[in-house]
């Protein structure tokens, strides 16, 4: 019986498949093995436990050969989420081995670095797919450097870009949110094997250097204060992702206002039997981005969860726990996903230059006031300049006359229009800026 | 491959098994079947298609006919995530009736009226367990009306109360919880049949008739404009169900307060096998209480997802309703398991009155400098009263003396003491007010 | 010094100054001695103090008489907030009366009780500016039943609506969202008189008449179990505010697209001297819609707190009240000041029918395919009408060819377009549904 | 009219002073004369503007030569919160030079950049006083690496630890977070003077220029694309604070938790004079630990608006710049808070060791079961070692009996305890593994 989002049969396809099987109950429960047989491997080392019994702890260490349903039976029983699996463990460990499983170790050490390990697969997929989307932008702002295409601000024409200066800008964004995310890994990959309360107890003064070992074995940092109150590292990842699928969520809506109808200067990949509707057959919709758009909500939705869930009483909490443990997959899915649907956006627009270029005539030039004001502040001061353009701007409002008839007319004006070349001044590609050298930059930074 | 919570081996004991039944992926496609077949039938009614056609329809309206891989397939290629449905169910229903499935409507119609059906379902549960949970309050509210335990407020002993007057609290809360989720059932368990922007521009006419129809043969209520920009009924429903879980994790972190080592008023309900720890065999969590918690802060991340999904754009958006759409059945999920749990908190819950008495001793008898002050109070002044126990309880605080030696050294406070019962005044059962009667009126309010 | 956008120069005007009056430090200190006032009042009705007392205390109860400095500074000696409220009062009514203020009470009574009476005059301005707006939204979906505009979903052109209908959407909204706040009323606007933990300990049996008699006399509700750890009814009602953000929110987002310089459907009140930008003279932004989606979201984001804040520890726990209480306030003017921008919004909307027709041609027809698709269903099938239509529509988007010309020149939909009336069908007028129906119900809606 | 918490009598000492001056009207309006300052001086270092027209911009750029009631007035009349100041601006400076003011720049520029000024300003305040509190916990970890503490999870007593042990969890959570924070501000605090839409269109060619002379007067960044619908800087920062105010709360409900009546092991500093209530005199509160925790939660309820905020659609978007501009200062202004008040919290917490001994009676040595199994293990194994302190540990639950009495009186385990030390065993200075070693990290590591 499939129940939630990630396997249902009408939106499972919303969500990375890489990701999920990372996430997915067999792998946890494979990473949970995993790291009971890097803390068996790493005791046998120190001399803790006897070899043997590392070995065969390891060579059981097989998520396929538990029976999941009596696993869950087990846990409503016990009311415990690992108990039963260390039960069927040790069963299938053999009585010799099965008294060194999880040897001075508590349930939360085993879940945390289990996630940890979970968490860097699914990481590993965000930053390959966000490094792909970043280099598709980047050769699309080379390509589009010099695109002209109306700036707008506020719902309303402001002054001309080009379209790859709009792609520099999300290029940029995307730059230093993978430099934030990358930030918060050392933090929140760490190996935790502090046992019951976090002071290593049960390790017969050894705790620290076992941690340590189990560390170097799975490829994670080791932790300072491996208590159980302590989820800082995860909740600064999971706030590091908040912001990037905010980010993918403007760049997906920047694309749904593109390829509306009206403005049809964008167009995200089509691909002939995609329906856009059950009714209305022309339909052709920004699914990839509407999609994009509903994940990074949840995304957003989630991140304030986690954090939330750090505040923990005592020396452990599962009340907490609970909580941010059942986040931190959905939060690292729904990255993954956004990467992996970025990577599809971009890779399959379509750019209109020529509806661009449509489009930037719909003020009647008047997106260029800012030209016409900066030519002439020096004759007649900034202030004056603009205000004598905001008299037109309002009139050509009120009466819908032509923007030029009106500069012309205009007695205060006029005289000094005489001297300049409005024509030009009227052109969107003579008032670009420095918009080209941005996307020159965007195309040329590393990815 | 199980993945997200609801469903997975470790965590799925966390939710309610019949609201997860009620929102399972066939539970869904059924619910869309059974709209498309109250439209047909209405439609055929009112003589709007012929009477055959939807008895076909209704006759192959079987969730567990279709086959939900090729669903899945055929959503990823046309990225919609019904017209595969209504392929297979065309195909089901042969050529002659094929064609008058789904008449006039459009997917979010379908989509809609189906959750309001779900969504109802599942609001029985939680109303059925809420009232369990306030029988059960009730009854032990009229035991312990009279058990007297130490209020505390700010993590202070503040004045005695009974635990019978703590449950009154808990009852009135979730009585006026219980009338407000039940007042935002009227809007959001409603059919839409507006079609594909809201005017029933695909029914001849006769729209608002098959949306009547639809509405009665379903017990649903009929929207009054059914354009598919709106989202507020769900959002006011998700939003009432918000405060309920604040409700239930404050009761919850009360058990867990109650519950621990130091305090050991109260237990939840314990059965032999239940175990705290996998490594600390003594530990007698509070795991239900604790269970509860985290649901709880779950459901308060999604309720302003969904407010946020409110926001459309013109007639339709799926961006937000994709967002909104995969949050309501969590947080009707959730919502029934909080409230299946609470049954279960409660239900087992031991009450441990000696303890409660022993615990009211903690403060040396301070916790009624109240009751002194109110008797002084009249003779010396309110303020001047407060002055001078403020006094002589931070001499106790600063030199560990008994508060009772305190008071009678005291060379102002001292005399007025003489005329006064000091021993009454510091039992804390004369202290209780009207603790007692606010049990009985919990106990003997309607559930 | 002005900290914060309630009070700062350049956002002040963002919020109702008549919220802020209700809610200014003042007025806060006004409720406050107002619920001492009934308080004394109600026991000396009651003869639990001297009438005399209660004279007096009333008459020097004006906020205006403190010295708010002075309040300040042993605020921070004492960290208590109203300890010094009392002391500065006592000394204003004179050591006979002085001993009989705050009788019986604890400080967060009076706090919870001034809450409810400010939240109640802010209340009253929603519900003033809300019936203002829908008002003003009912009489424009008269004038614009008829007025054919693009009906546009998931950015995309759909079928033509009316833009009464849209309006008619708006209109229903609210008018849900009216009734949704004032359901919450009954069990905010209640007054608490339950003491140190809610038990009357100090009224002597009399509590519960005291409290009656004090929410008698301040025209509140009397508060079943005045405890202090509860607040669910301040939180449900923040939580009916959230929604009402929402929709505000989404109707401002919907001015803001319609005003777009391409679309300019729509544009909100425009005052000659209201400038769009420092630098660009023409900008005429939809600076009221946008200030109303900036209010929406900081609303949206306030209400979860409160609502976390109900999580409370024992009888009283000032860690989540603090958290509450403080956010109170805010959500209160910002919901004033929505449904006061909401009415400038509307009121000054003009609207541009020749604009909307224009934009109706923006699809070349292709927003009809649903009409010819119900045309035809009846001759070759739904699902086969719907398949011929999107290849044809396909097509278009690939050639740009004339879809009218696409439709006559395909072999398949030829013939039977031959025997309908393809120019009727592509007349939008023709297409509305019952779009001005809904319209007219809106009209003629009571306010 | 003092409106809103920051400025309120009763509430304004709970925020920095320090961190309030930095947000205060005037200093905001300084702050954005400062940026204009350094544009006109970098414009006249690069030529483009007069030398003697930026002396005199400089010369006046003095927000207290500003009338402040007219800014509002003006803001309310062009509803423009910035043309009113250069308005102003402009008159100061006197026509000759004020045609060079905000020369290509457009209002958000200065906004962005001043606010980058502002939360550098603020964010020293955070550091020092994260350091004073870092420090204060290292000397208190020192002193305290031996004292022995029951360590509690889930609520239940579960091993014993140091409080030294627990102050180095809360030390390595804050040295991270300020880590975390630090590595937020290099793309936070810089400078943006791109125009009206980020392609410096109106500086003749040199705006980058312009932009890295103007970053290097302030001492800030230089954006690499300064368009304006881009804040993930701002955002990453704000996200960052969030982890930081969640630490500040668990550390201060932990302080909360222990100075419980019942607990009493730690206390928060208590100067004669605080009161804790208005009518139980004896109540010593943790005001200071109360108020941390709501400004935590206030401030992790700012922080998600600012990443949704971050959603803004093409070059420029007010309304989401309304809302994230609006809840910059509050993040700040509350961290800043937090920090501060951690400092207050942490160096007045006094420590009650034998409170602490006291408590760790309370399981009457069930807190060492896992002492007890793991010497036990070796010889009987570790799962059965497990099972029969389990059963022992429910029985005594049932029958009260001592614990030590059930262990000798266990057929199966008594004869192993004869070869045991249990006394050593149940003592719980034996069982503290490495937690002083931890404590010594942190009383070692730079602050």
């Amino acid at each position: 019986m499939a129940v939630g989002m990630y396997d249902s049969f009408f939106t499972r396809h919303w969500f990375s498949a890489e990701a999920k099987a990372i996430w997915a109950d067999t792998a946890t429960l494979q990473a949970w093995l995993d790291v009971e047989v890097a803390l068996a491997r790493a005791q046998a080392d120190i001399g803790m436990i006897p070899p043997a019994a590392a070995d065969v702890i390891a060579a059981n260490a097989d998520a396929r050969a538990f029976d999941l349903d009596k696993l869950t039976a087990a846990t409503i029983k016990t009311l415990h989420p690992f108990v039963p699996v260390l039960h069927q463990f040790e069963a299938l460990c053999g009585p010799e081995a099965a008294g060194y499983i999880h040897w001075g170790a508590t349930t939360q050490n085993i879940f945390d670095t289990a996630v940890a390990l979970q968490l860097r697969a699914a990481h590993a997929l965000i930053i390959r797919d966000l490094d792909r989307a970043r280099a598709t932008i980047a050769r699309l702002a080379r390509e589009t450097r010099d695109v002209p295409q109306a700036g707008r601000t506020h719902g309303q024409h402001a002054l001309p870009i080009t379209f790859g200066f709009k792609l520099a800008g999300w290029h940029a964004e995307l730059t230093r949110e993978r430099a934030h995310i990358e930030s918060r890994t050392a933090d929140a990959f760490v190996a935790s094997m502090g046992g019951a309360v976090g002071t290593f107890a049960a390790m017969n003064g050894r705790g620290r250097a076992v941690q340590d070992a189990v560390a170097t074995l799975l490829g994670l940092g080791s932790n300072p204060v491996p208590n159980r109150s302590t989820s800082d590292g995860f909740a600064a990842y999971a706030s590091a992702l908040a912001p990037f699928a905010a980010t993918v969520e403007k760049i997906a809506n920047e694309v749904v206002f593109l390829q509306r109808t009206e403005i049809a200067e964008v167009e995200e990949r089509f691909d002939f039997g995609k329906v856009g509707s059950s009714t209305m057959a022309h339909k052709r919709n920004p699914s990839h981005a509407l999609n994009l758009i509903g994940l990074a909500k949840m995304l957003r939705s989630r991140a304030p969860l986690i954090v939330e869930a750090m505040v923990r009483t005592n020396e452990g909490d599962a009340a907490a726990s609970n909580a941010g443990d059942s986040a931190l997959p959905e939060v690292s899915i729904i990255a993954a996903s956004l990467a992996e649907g970025l990577v599809r956006l971009v890779d399959g627009m379509t750019v209109d230059a020529s509806a661009m270029a449509r489009n930037l005539e719909a003020s009647g030039g008047m997106i260029l006031t800012e030209a016409i004001m900066m030519e002439i502040a020096p004759l007649i001061g900034r202030h004056r300049a603009h205000d004598l353009l905001y008299e037109i701007a309002m009139e050509r409002a009120r009466t819908g006359e032509a923007f030029e008839t009106l500069l012309e007319r205009h007695s205060v004006l006029a005289p000094h229009l005489a001297r300049i070349d409005l024509k030009r001044l009227l052109d969107p590609s003579h008032y670009l800026g420095e918009a080209a050298a941005m996307a020159d930059a965007a195309a040329s930074s590393p990815h």
